[in-house]
């Protein structure tokens, strides 16, 4: 969420409180269910571990949760670094672990909205629905990319074969649980949360799925939108702290226009940065896919053009900037100009997505998500922005930059029946021929 | 909804209402708020149009219902003949027909649910949120099928190209449109609506847009697990009415065990039936698709190995049926026996669909979704188990019957670059002289 503090903060709590107040009285009876939420979902506090306590001590109040709020953020870039070292294998696992926290977390609200206390089976039916999806989906990733390598697998081929015959019945086995288990005094709660639970599959199964999609089109593609994101946080936030006067938005009182254009101007700027760093790197910007040759999967290849410098000549209109040293043609590489696009995303449509969640915690009145982060809250107050950026990238990458590549079509190609893989051969030639691409052959 | 009702269908009604009664006690403060909803919704009534009424107005009360209830069942029926005959076109506009009726009678519930009197542009928002979700769908469709066609037309090339960025940016415009118009006083309501709307695309928009997919793989696709269902739906509901007597699931008190077993019987019979006639016309097996060479989409080809008779020896263990003057050796439509699995799905885990929709009618304390057809309710009371037939159908197609066809797999190679082209062609050629399937060019 993009955190564009207001400096008066004292101002701000006094705001809220008297808002809640206001919600209390005005809302009808179908929100009563969640007014007792309070101490039922665990909600982050300024308090820190131990040794942190004791480290900012003597800090005044205000300053002591800042200091708490910035150790913590180091360590989860820290820790972002760390992962980023290990891979795209150690990055799959953490994009799965905190897709599983962000789960629970919104499903531990469904459960305190609803008051499930002797509901039958929900607990169970909510992870059965996680675990089908996410066989579903990361299923479907990979079978798309180590397809080949589980074919020659024996046992495992009918796992590839059946893949979707197999996630549909695990799924209507819940269904069909699902419906068994309605009970006559809860049907209400039931077909709530069971709304409750998918909507919370749709935003975060199906949004990690398209992580690691987009992880195997190069790490720099996962790297770069998630560090948009933290750095449109942080500088927002920094931003709003130093100079936030006009608040932004109603929904989160915090926020500040000061903030959001802030973080917007540096996150353009950080997102060339960090673009003109990675693009050197083939470690970054290589697919992961399988190599035939090699017998495993790989990250070498020769960077596609997007990666390579090119000459850009300076449009007539931009003329002006010469006079700080530019020459006439700049060389770039073209992803950086990609990267306009994605930090322009991040930095306007992306903390729609913080208020969309600021929105959600106050319709249900609680403060976090959870307090898994000191000073923070839970997982899902920090990847909030980030499910909708997976999705733009996504999407941006098949629109504007991957056509199927030969590689990938060649083992679609070869799933086929042998003389089928023949026809497509002739019918290739023939056509290749007809438009003089190939010689035709005598 | 399989319909096996009781015999004694007064003492179904003491029951029903005796239940109610339990509900509105035992119910908590969560559910009060639909407790007016009586009214509100639309529900079917036993009332048929003018001339019928005065057709069965001699009747007794009971067979009076029967009657119109039997009457319009003929109607849909005869309606279902019509546009089979009108063909794909006509099959899938009716679809979209179905399809946002559907939509507006799950969204009219959450309406009445949440009583949006003066909530801000919620009806726009739902609304858009359906063009937006078929926008996406029915284009990834579209573009599979008819891109080269597009993608001849200057104008249009742009929306193939750009289609999911497209689809995405529309999506996006609704989420910040839904943010911006969240009122403090509404905020728990709204991002219920918000919620209900998103569960009611995922039921209604995608299974639509998988039943379009299946007509595309051939009229038999759709026709013969549609009908399967209806058929399942009478016959239940007939065998119920006759022979009737244990009740098979509290959910619905008028379905019976007796109906259930029956009805599924004659679905196994119906289908095998049914597919026999029709294997034998290409128009109804034959998959659309565009013909480079007629320059349109065509209904006429080979027919595949599924549907040319094939013989089957009678194993051992069914060899006494021999008696009934069966021969040795049978001569089936390969497809006659994946009927079976579809008639299998069709009459096992099709009605928990209905359960389901029961469940959710009961949960909201209302009769039906809707009063479009006389005896019957609303739309969506008869396409309840439908939507899941039609997931079904597509996972098995393309688990057990369709590999990527050579056709298929040209056109995307089309897409590629010249340069591409050639080099698949050249790996491909390579492939298939290691393999010995091509003799190598000397």
């Amino acid at each position: 969420m993009t955190e564009v503090r207001k400096r008066r903060e004292s101002d701000g709590k006094l705001l809220e409180s008297a808002e809640s107040d206001h919600i209390d009285s005005e809302d009808d009876k179908t929100t009563k269910a969640s007014t007792d939420l309070s101490g039922t979902i665990p909600s982050g506090t300024d308090k820190a571990p131990g040794l942190l306590e004791w480290l900012v001590r003597d800090l005044p109040d205000r300053w002591r949760n800042w200091a708490v709020r910035a150790i913590f953020s180091l360590v989860m870039i820290g820790f972002f670094f760390l992962v980023i070292y290990g891979g795209p294998l150690a990055l799959m696992i953490t994009t799965l672990v905190v897709q599983v926290k962000c789960f629970q977390e919104i499903i531990n609200i469904g459960y305190a909205v609803y008051r499930i206390h002797g509901l039958p089976w929900f607990r169970s039916l909510s992870w059965y629905f996680l675990l089908t999806s996410n066989y579903f989906f990361y299923g479907e990733s990979l079978v798309d990319y180590f397809g080949v390598v589980i074919n020659r697998t024996e046992g495992l081929r009918f796992l590839v074969a059946y893949h979707r015959f197999i996630s549909f019945s695990l799924y209507c086995g819940g269904f069909v649980w699902f419906v068994l288990s309605l009970v006559k005094k809860y049907y209400m709660k039931q077909f709530s949360l069971f709304a409750w639970t998918h909507v919370a599959l749709l935003i975060v199964v199906t949004q990690s799925y398209l992580i690691i999609k987009n992880i195997f089109e190069g790490l720099i593609w996962f790297i770069v939108p998630v560090s948009m994101i933290i750095c449109n946080d942080i500088m927002a936030y920094v931003f709003g702290f130093f100079f936030g006067k006009t608040p932004l938005i109603k929904l989160s009182p915090k926020k500040t226009w000061e903030g959001f254009i802030g973080g917007g101007i540096s996150t353009v700027f950080f997102g060339l940065g960090i673009s003109y760093v990675m693009c050197q790197y083939p470690y970054f910007v290589c697919p992961i896919e399988y190599s035939e040759t090699l017998g495993r999967m790989t990250m070498e290849c020769e960077p596609s053009s997007l990666f390579r410098l090119q000459g850009y000549s300076l449009p007539v209109w931009l003329g002006w900037l010469r006079i700080f040293g530019l020459s006439d043609t700049m060389y770039l590489y073209p992803f950086m100009l990609h990267s306009l696009a994605l930090s322009l995303f991040s930095s306007v449509i992306g903390p729609f997505g913080g208020f969309f969640a600021s929105g959600f915690k106050r319709a249900f009145k609680i403060k976090d998500f959870g307090d898994v982060i000191p000073g923070h809250g839970g997982i899902m107050d920090r990847f909030d922005c980030q499910f909708l950026m997976a999705t733009f990238v996504n999407v941006y990458i098949s629109s504007f930059i991957q056509t199927d590549s030969p590689q990938k079509l060649l083992s679609q190609v070869l799933y086929l029946k042998a003389e089928q893989q023949l026809q497509l051969f002739h019918m290739l030639r023939e056509s290749l021929e007809n438009r003089n691409i190939l010689a035709p052959a005598n």
